[in-house]
């Protein structure tokens, strides 16, 4: 879909010091040296317990017409260091051209709940370019994962009303608005007012009409009988321009016309003022009109919290438009997803593990060739244990807190699981049937259900344990105290 | 540059709303009926005095290529409403496949400061035509204007010192990334780390090293030595992988070696830690050992405030690495531009004139076909008026604070003034020349420097005076006035 959308190479995509350290691989013979990275975030967004992965269609499509054009070669090739001489020989360029991606991605499905420190994608292959797709990988991962937990936040606040996604003139930019709509339809949302999107990506789209319908208009009861005689089969009156409750007036004026037609009133939308009382107000002049099953939505720079007060107030809204909180996850408008070497393998053909230290325990990355293993029971997932699969798990899985080595949690060999990331590349060779965007947006719903409603609140929600598998706490504690001794040597 | 990034026609890159109004338009026989649309904001985003103009240059490739095609037009034939039916009939979408793009646009070029309810563009045309472009403008519009915003804010701390752009990764989606990156340099930064920016836009490209490099070899100090062997003419050595002021060391020692091949140590970076402690002592490590002029990079989640708070701490830092907090201006990730409906063209020939109500003043939008008058004296800029160029100025012009009746300011005729918008599209026809994205660059800080400094300012900065001209805004005032007494009866 990104390829759908984009009509050069998309293989500059990516920050120079990637290329440059390419090149440094490169010259140094290490180019096609055998390294694996982990993609993965620290903390969930928004202070919430869970947050969704989203974005690896798009990887897919990225991935699936990787290469490096002419022109993206004669740019890369005209770039210069600080003396005005080239940064990169031909030889360079050359290899590039004739690059072909080979590398082996492993990844956690679109639409499942992850939690922090968890690899969303798994990336192995030649050193050079696995560093190449360090910068697109986390673009495409970090917000579509941002939007759709997002989302899915509103979902569980909306429980059975209608979702619709009005974000794209706020958006950041037209892929921010495109990419945003499917990754909240992902997330739960039912519709988008984006058209493209909805082409694009076979996403329901909704809409009526603005203001300026109505202003364009000597009276709002014309704008209303006006555009029900031409569009009779999608009727929902914004009814705001002037006075809100007058206008419901107008709309039921209109609603009784459309009924003489063999039509209805689908919905009055409400844009400003007070919403609580704005919609309790409307549904009793709607009832009292006859008309119980026409929809009050309501839009105006909603978000969870506020949809929440909404609802605890008594509102009487069951569709709810949503912007610009929603596309530019305007509370955290970015996931700080990272991209983490994580072992080399020798010319003896051993893996060599590493890490990225840190003052903070939380930014020490983990090393190993990371699985993810969740347990579960009949009433749904337990934790989840990350786990180098270079290391056999036999009988007994004891799994240990990252944060605090005296927790411990193990399963018996007879424990229920499931292994989270599955192939997607294999050496360049995509191996994986993408779900439609329908299944994935299920697959959210079904996964969050089976997760204890600790996990889904938003105050100080429950920590989902996560913990690294006994074997890969002890490789990751020997490392440490090995470079931390390096370091003060 | 918008159509260099994609391959579909982007006429979809609207709400379904906007097709639904374009066919009642059409269908009731007002499609062409001519309109006037203003696109502004209503408030300086981050609580700042001023707000800088971008995304034009993004407009003019968006309608320099706007058409429906075939794809597209099988798409929206295929939505159905609420009963199954198709919501659009065959004859509308003939009108849009041979459509013609014939509006005039007139607007404040990039990289002007502008403030509140002042036009950006103003768009005047067929209603229908008007009316689909809302979206995509607000889209292109808020979003670069608000990353441009955030650069000139970083330049007004930065000073002299070096900015550069490292946004990609967090950025929401590629070209959130890529747009981002022009509108950040606009804005006043120096280059960028995106590669695909800087081959599109002509923008200075930047980067080095992460700490993948390093961890990839044994030891800092051979990874060091390994970068600067391959690529001496762009040194500038990552030292925070494992002890930074240790790293400082190594660096300083493949520095020496450098120079032995007649290169130097162009910089250290230090991304984590406390970036006021370390660069102090960083700076002393490097002058004894003879590198005062190597530079210090710092990064790690930095925005304007934290720098200014460096500054204050006297942290030797000359280079500074801006990336999430810039590219998606974290802290209020998206611009509230609006696009109303002004006036509408009578069939007598005259305008009649159109203005949303709210029961918020400054929601209440402005009429006119608007221009706005830039008075300045030697000194700098003095005030803006916003006036409706239908209502001919003559002699002494006196504005009116839309806020506050009472307050009033007169110029003479003599007044020395630039009136802002200018002529972009005639009748669908490109007239404008479009100046290099450098001189848009230079064009800011021009404007920046004819303002008081106290609109500069973060913290409660000077409010610039902005008022109507007062012809129009007796033509407001009086409009309100009818339309609340309408809405009374």
């Amino acid at each position: 879909m990104i390829n759908q959308l984009y009509n050069t190479s998309l293989s500059l995509l990516t920050d120079l010091y990637q290329l440059t350290m390419a090149y440094g691989y490169w010259k140094a013979g290490k180019a096609e040296q055998e390294a694996v990275f982990n993609l993965y975030f620290r903390k969930h967004p928004f202070q919430g317990g869970f947050t969704i992965a989203c974005g690896l269609s798009s990887v897919i499509d990225y991935l699936n017409d990787y290469r490096f054009s002419d022109d993206d070669l004669a740019y890369v090739g005209s770039i210069a260091g600080n003396d005005g001489e080239k940064l990169f020989e031909q030889g360079f360029l050359d290899y590039l051209k004739n690059m072909t991606f080979a590398c082996s991605i492993d990844a956690i499905p679109e639409g499942t709940a992850v939690f922090p420190n968890e690899p969303l994608l798994r990336i192995q292959g030649p050193i050079l370019q696995c560093q190449l797709l360090e910068t697109p990988l986390l673009n495409l991962i970090n917000f579509q994962s941002l939007i759709a937990t997002k989302a899915a936040r509103m979902r569980l606040v909306a429980k059975d009303d209608s979702l619709l996604e009005f974000g794209l003139r706020r958006a950041q930019g037209p892929d921010g608005g495109v990419t945003a709509s499917r990754a909240a339809y992902v997330g739960g949302f039912d519709a988008t007012s984006n058209v493209i999107a909805g082409k694009l990506y076979d996403i329901p789209v909704k809409g009526t009409h603005a203001h300026s319908w109505v202003m364009s208009f000597d009276s709002e009861l014309e704008s209303f009988e006006t555009y029900a005689q031409y569009m009779p089969n999608n009727v929902t009156l914004l009814v705001d321009t002037y006075d809100s409750l007058n206008g419901v007036r107008h709309a039921i004026k209109t609603g009784n016309r459309l009924r003489e037609r063999g039509y209805d009133l689908s919905g009055i939308r409400l844009d400003s003022g007070d919403l609580a009382y704005l919609s309790i107000e409307a549904r009793k002049l709607l009832d009292d009109a006859g008309f119980e099953k026409t929809n009050i939505v309501a839009s105006n720079d909603l978000d969870e919290h506020i949809m929440d007060s909404l609802k605890i107030q008594g509102a009487k809204i069951n569709v709810w438009g949503i912007g610009t909180k929603l596309v530019t996850a305007f509370d955290q408008p970015a996931l700080g997803g990272v991209y983490k070497l994580a072992a080399i393998r020798l010319q003896s053909g051993d893996w060599d593990y590493k890490l990225k230290l840190s003052e903070q325990a939380i930014k020490v990355s983990t090393p190993g060739i990371q699985q993810v293993r969740r347990f579960k029971d009949a009433k749904g997932f337990l934790s989840d244990m990350i786990f180098n699969i270079e290391m056999p798990l036999t009988g007994k899985s004891t799994m240990v807190d990252p944060y605090d080595f005296t927790r411990n949690r193990s399963f018996s060999e007879q424990s229920t699981f499931e292994d989270l990331l599955v192939p997607i590349f294999d050496k360049g060779l995509l191996v994986y049937s993408l779900p439609s965007v329908h299944d994935t947006r299920s697959r959210v719903q079904e996964q969050l259900l089976n997760f204890h409603k600790g996990i889904k609140r938003f105050v100080n929600p429950h920590t989902y344990p996560v913990g690294l598998e006994k074997g890969l706490f002890d490789l990751k504690t020997n490392l440490i105290l090995k470079l931390r001794a390096a370091n003060e040597s």
